[in-house]
């Protein structure tokens, strides 16, 4: 069993002067156990093409090993040297804004062969120098991999090819795409045109679907190299990210994560959340529970905040919190970006552990704390599994396709995404996130599906099976609506699912002044407004749950439900808020006797729990605000870990701002 | 004597799956007499170069003629096949802003040689084919034509010639636009530059005219093309846009209707507008108006939403009411676009007159009445004639002028026009839309100009002529403030009209806290705002009819008017709100006696007249209001049409929400 | 001695029709008795390449010559011809987004060859012809020079070689720099990249440097050919302008006007400004308090705004009060841009003294009582010296840094640079401004920095001198931040003036909700918000003036000051109103016994003062608000010049909305 890793990105290259030994005397005293080193200095690397430098390299593992500090080493692709772009101006990725630019990294082209050659030729030179090493655990392949958008004419034509490969001909091509409007028809294949421009959400989407398995071929590619010189005790991992608001939160558009994530060993992420008052965790735990999803497994926060940018200073117990934050996800590693802040260029102002000054500031004495509390508690909170009842469902399809025509209709599909998983994760039901490729529907009682927009028949009907077989599924807008080519069906909507949801709609409209009533949801005033669109419902055997509050449209239902087979199926046919959702869970919950104990708390307080390698049970109970809470502990006789002390069931448990209790109950 | 037309853009190369014979009892069912097919499915037709699938376009035109439906054949040249471009990539037309893509419709440039001579070859082949079919009672060239903004080195080359015939020498046309300012003097026709990045307004208004002119050759070329072909008793016609502001309203910057206009036997437009509670009729009323006025005779609407986007799903009536108030501005043809909602593309949110399921929802149902009434009502309601006496004067010339200055001033061109045209409208006051080519404006009692920015003097000295012979003229701010190539006149503002109006102005200013404030028009506070630009103006013959709330401009006139000979001109020299042009145009129109019956009644009860074959009065009362109304009847003794019910002059007639009458009155 | 100037721009090229006497008589009656010409007209004056036409030039000289008004000649390259272009396209500058097109002015590469051959030509041309003429005054080189972003391969070379000669390796580069960061290391001379898209802030800082520096070598070098030519007694002169905020406010960003200033015998600038009720002198005490800085000596008015654009059409009074505040801060002219109004192009409405049709108006004749009053008092009030005991203290190397990072932090370096330069100008303290090369700190009192974000120790050390020998300095945030290669200093932050301030700071956040409190200095609750950046300060010997109210920031300081040798150095760690700096110098002028008599008058009234050359002390006192104003006289007994009136200290005295007075104290 390896024990719960605190780490940090740490770059000798950066630094303004000598401070090896004085960095390491700093980890150690915060209890950082492992670094992350080479990603991102393909130029410190590889000065000159073919001539490498492993200098800093080495003497850094070196210097770590002798700390008894482990070493991830990162392939230093993601940002390519000066003379490479020099030499070769044709890496840099052909996108639909033209030729990108030297400069920025991440701005070539993952498909390029001459890239792929230099990039195959520094993994080899870097694995053959590192591998015996003994200070490494393990490998990053990239980093934050994405395919940048690429495209130009060696992608259009690696895409003509692959519609090549999916359609039984081009008339059916055509037909199926809908190519005929505007006279888009591809007649020939040599004809086939530029996405750059195109104007046919289907054809599209198919060329995201394509991008995405760019990304997957190349990650893959990666690790097929690193796998001929790593040890067997070695990871191979891979840093994914989310969708960028900002911050880290929803569903990466750009990369197939679930697909990306099978040659890995062991997955990582990194997420970047908002802290001081806007803290509440919903980020780490999204980031975490797709994460831990990917693999069905553990996984690594390879890279997360400590002081971040200025408006994310953490407020005194913060970091605090967010590290266990994420081991209660099932984080096996907690590492910071990075452990000092640079002194030059673009993220200067993105700052690690340690200013600029590297003085012990107050976050970095926080982080002392962590690091000495996840060495002395290691074992128990290492490994944590869970087993959830209830699953968010996603697909990159319907993302791309939904916010394809997001424009007409505000909020797009990691909006509504993030109020239902918000609105689950505020009232404690801890969910997987599952992709629509799960293969196993009824391993879980509840399904909450962010909007289903371009599925294929086959996975509405496993849906449909589902509900019949006794689970409960809820949907939201323009599900079912489209199939998985983002043709949209020619039938009465919500098209196939409409069999379990027992409703129909044929228009739809913007809610403008619409607003959501219901006689069984309790929807304050303030909750009742509505956003973008609504869908003009009818139950035929469904329950209506609400109706819209408008003079013309007050006869359709907003919100129906309907028992089908052994299970139920909820509708959503509009944009209510975050707190309609929450209600209509609750109301869920309570109907199919699916609330748990854990309901008897709510945001602020969150629970996370699982099961550890004894077998013991695991309760963290959080604090999310800036006042202490008082809560009755509602389970069973435990320990808290932290303290020692013991808990007695129904006893009143006081949390401090931003504080939280960790609980072992005895198997 | 051709019927009234209700109809729809059928495109059965985009059905999903066979559906002929069903879309035909649908369409029967709703009194559909006309469809459009073959527009912008280039790609359909001709597969390859020089290949020819004339399938869809027969089997429609034949299981139509079989049903009794009539057909237009629209030339699909408005959409380019990817053999085309990928043949010819420089059929893409250059702008400022590069070469256009491939991917949208509308991408090439209209003056390319290649273009047209694919253009020519596929309408010829078409007409060709079709041109015996019994189904066809006209053709439409091509489909919103404008230039698209076509720049590049041979249209550049082309202006230069342009320029050449345009004036006696480079240093009359130096002299005249200005180029000396910032060295723009062109002192070799070899040297003449690119107009992509001018900075003179002249030569961008010159190059603008030129530009407008390409669509009237373009458009004339091919109904020469088409007439080759054409029987004596089909139609050649065009589908004119306008403005687009998210909907259509205003002059159109990129063409000159009335010179486009001449080559077509009948016009046609497409008015798309807003719903819900933004329905006023104001869109219709406008491109009615204008459209009607391009040959001084009936016009199709050859494109109007039925469910249109998902903000614009009507209200119970609305759909009604939209189809009469086409008619009650002289439509002979009401058409939706389009039958079905396309399942994969661009537009899948732009919806028909059917969804995607084909189900006959709520709006098709309101259709089929419509279709019925006008069958039954079209000798009646059919090639209805107006007599107005106002009319609104506008030019294209002043419009891309006044707008290249906008950035200063707040309101463009079209917002001012819409202030003008929608208080007539209002008050029911039905009116003509002119430009400055009317031969003759004695035609008229009263015309109010649109800001008459860039106007040659001849133009108006006839203007001035008009008043002193009775007419009464309302101008707005700018109004001759330059001359046609738009060089600010060297005398007093407002330059040559200044005659008839009596005032005159030197300085100008932003309103920022100005009101405006009169003892003669009554100008609510909540009216007293002025945006953007004023002009201080004085009087010297004139009376004031407002001045300025304003510490320093207080001795200024806001607004003078002034008898000159039998006539009277009035000058607005700012931007009040509407409802001070409806307070001034009401005073204009009591104080020249010019006042009728119809400002009895007032938006949002809104009147619209004529006669119709037989040479009976027909007189439209529309409620634009989601509230039933009670008017007086104010006419002679009629019949409503639409109930067959007699109505009794002075008695009350109650209109539902958006409900309407139709008032025959024998001759 | 030299008269006071009173001028415009005249542009008889530009004329509709000839007027050349009729203005003659126009300006004699205006006292207009200098005006600017030629410059801008490069393609009149040189038609075609090689044929020059010197008609305009010359009726202009002689005309005005014998009307007794001087002339001063502009060099025409600030807008280059057709002919050239269209020969030599490539002198058109490659900016980071493409190629320049033609039209606008100021499109070209101030250092292609091509263009330096023809300006070198122009120049030689003109000159040879006008030296002789009697007309002339003196010359001004090109006009509102900068490099206009100018980029591509040339200029990357030129950097790269600049580069080469800063730094003793590549390595000390790499270093420095930060380069490794990212890949971005540049390991041989020839892979030296552009900086169009650069990511590091370092390299972008000294390519700014470099392109500053572009500009200072393009004047020198036009002023070397003119010095050719020129008398004696001729003067040579630049029309710098400012940071362009829709009006003349803040440090130029692409020229080191300090530099740039050296080979002109006076200095000019363009100042535009708000007026009506946003006129408040501010924006002309700024330019002309720099531009006077610039030789430490008199300066001209090149242009500034008469009519200007619509918003600035000046209130009665306020031309008057314009123009003698110029005067008041030091300059020697006045002059409009521009005498007419353009009939055509891209200014029209950007308004001279005369509208488009030349009729004297208000404006015109407000100018008139100007002219004659400068004939008056000339004698008087020409060659106004000061002696400042306060300094603004700028660096352009800051502001390009600072702003680079600005997208974090809400306020650019101009904003910040403006609270503190109003906040004393309000307060009547008149200061110079001066930048990091001034010679001698300690001829100031006081020291006011601009954030002193990137600047070489050696400056800091010597503020540091500054203070501890008796000066009085106020910084601001992110203050010695980094060194002047933009790398962040690796102490605890303020770094070396950390020392003179006697406080440190390792952390900061953003304000939100964050307020600043004092129990020393008067803070409203209006002004208690604060903006963006905010520093965790903690005095080590400092008095805290201000801390934070914040639940987790309350113990640090906001505001502290220090007593250090025989000064004091404050230092502002957050972005708090222009009234808080109000209160903070306030408070440090009377502690410090800075505190003068100018101080018992406030803005509206503003006093300015100097010496003329009767070695008289001259005051002018403003009244800048719209309402009448009462003053109590503060001074020794003296006579006000425009009335001739005798006026008692202590008396009071009227000034009426938008008045003045000029007070003569005998020496």
């Amino acid at each position: 069993m390896n024990p719960l890793y605190y780490g940090v990105a740490y770059y000798d290259e950066y630094m303004p002067y000598e401070r090896l030994q004085e960095d390491i005397q700093m980890m150690k005293k915060a209890g950082i156990n492992v670094v992350r080193i080479a990603e991102s200095t393909w130029s410190t690397l590889e000065p000159q093409s073919g001539i490498y430098d492993f200098t800093s390299i080495d003497r850094v593992m070196d210097a770590m090993y002798e700390a008894g500090i482990s070493v991830i080493i990162g392939t230093p692709t993601y940002a390519v040297p000066t003379w490479m772009v020099n030499e070769h101006p044709d890496i840099l990725a052909m996108t639909r804004n033209g030729r990108n630019q030297y400069g920025p990294r991440q701005n070539f082209d993952i498909t390029n062969p001459k890239y792929l050659y230099y990039c195959e030729r520094v993994i080899r030179k870097l694995m053959a120098h590192v591998k015996d090493h003994p200070s490494i655990i393990g490998y990053q392949v990239d980093n934050e991999t994405k395919h940048y958008e690429v495209s130009g004419p060696a992608i259009q034509t690696m895409f003509a090819k692959f519609m090549k490969g999916r359609y039984e001909s081009l008339d059916a091509m055509n037909h199926h795409l809908g190519l005929d409007y505007w006279s888009n028809r591809i007649n020939a294949w040599e004809d086939f045109p530029s996405m750059d421009m195109t104007i046919n959400a289907s054809l599209s989407g198919e060329f995201e679907t394509f991008r995405r398995k760019l990304v997957t071929d190349f990650l893959a590619w990666q690790v097929g190299i690193v796998n001929e010189y790593r040890k067997e005790d070695q990871f191979v991992t891979q840093n994914f990210d989310f969708d960028w608001r900002g911050y880290s939160y929803g569903v990466q558009t750009f990369v197939n994560h679930y697909e990306a994530a099978a040659p890995f060993t062991v997955v990582g992420c990194d997420i970047y959340h908002p802290t001081q008052d806007e803290l509440t965790g919903c980020e780490i735990a999204f980031g975490g529970d797709i994460t831990r999803c990917l693999k069905n497994d553990n996984y690594f926060v390879i890279e997360t905040e400590a002081q971040g940018h200025a408006g994310w200073l953490p407020y005194p117990g913060q970091l605090r919190l967010q590290a266990f934050s994420h081991l209660a996800s099932g984080a096996n590693m907690v590492a910071y970006w990075h452990w000092h802040s640079t002194h030059n260029s673009f993220e200067t102002y993105w700052k690690g552990l340690l200013s600029q000054d590297f003085s012990p500031s107050p976050t970095y004495v926080e982080a002392t704390t962590i690091g000495s509390d996840f060495a002395r508690l290691s074992d128990k909170l290492v490994d944590l599994k869970k087993d959830n009842k209830v699953a968010v469902l996603i697909n990159n399809e319907a993302l791309s396709a939904f916010n394809w025509f997001k424009v007409y209709y505000d909020m797009d599909y990691n909006d509504i995404f993030r109020q239902m998983f918000d609105a689950l994760y505020k009232m404690n039901v801890e969910c997987d996130i599952i992709d629509i490729s799960y293969p196993d529907f009824t391993d879980y009682d509840m399904i909450v599906a962010a909007p289903l927009y371009a599925v294929a028949d086959e996975i509405l009907e496993r849906l449909n099976a589902y509900v019949e077989q006794g689970g409960h599924i809820v949907y939201t807008i323009r599900s079912g609506f489209s199939d998985d080519k983002v043709k949209v069906r020619s039938v009465a909507q919500p098209g196939i699912i409409s069999e379990a949801c027992g409703n129909f709609f044929s228009q739809h409209t913007e809610a403008k002044q619409t607003v959501i009533k219901s006689d069984i949801l309790t929807i304050d005033e303030a909750n009742q407004n509505l956003r973008g669109w609504i869908e003009l419902l009818t139950a035929k055997d469904a329950e209506v749950l609400a109706t819209y509050g408008h003079k013309h449209w007050g006869s359709y239902a907003a919100i129906t439900t309907n028992n089908y087979g052994k299970g139920s199926a909820t509708y959503v046919g509009c944009c209510p808020t975050e707190a309609v959702y929450s209600e209509l869970f609750s109301y869920i919950l309570n109907k199919t006797g699916m609330k748990t104990i854990d309901q008897t708390l709510a945001f602020p307080t969150i629970v996370r729990k699982g099961t550890n390698t004894a077998g013991n049970k695991i309760i963290y109970i959080f604090n999310y605000s800036d006042e202490p809470v008082t809560v009755t502990y509602p389970y069973e006789d435990a320990t808290e870990l932290i303290s020692g002390d013991a808990i007695v069931s129904g006893s009143d448990v006081e949390l401090s701002a931003w504080g939280f209790g960790i609980y072992e109950i005895e198997a």
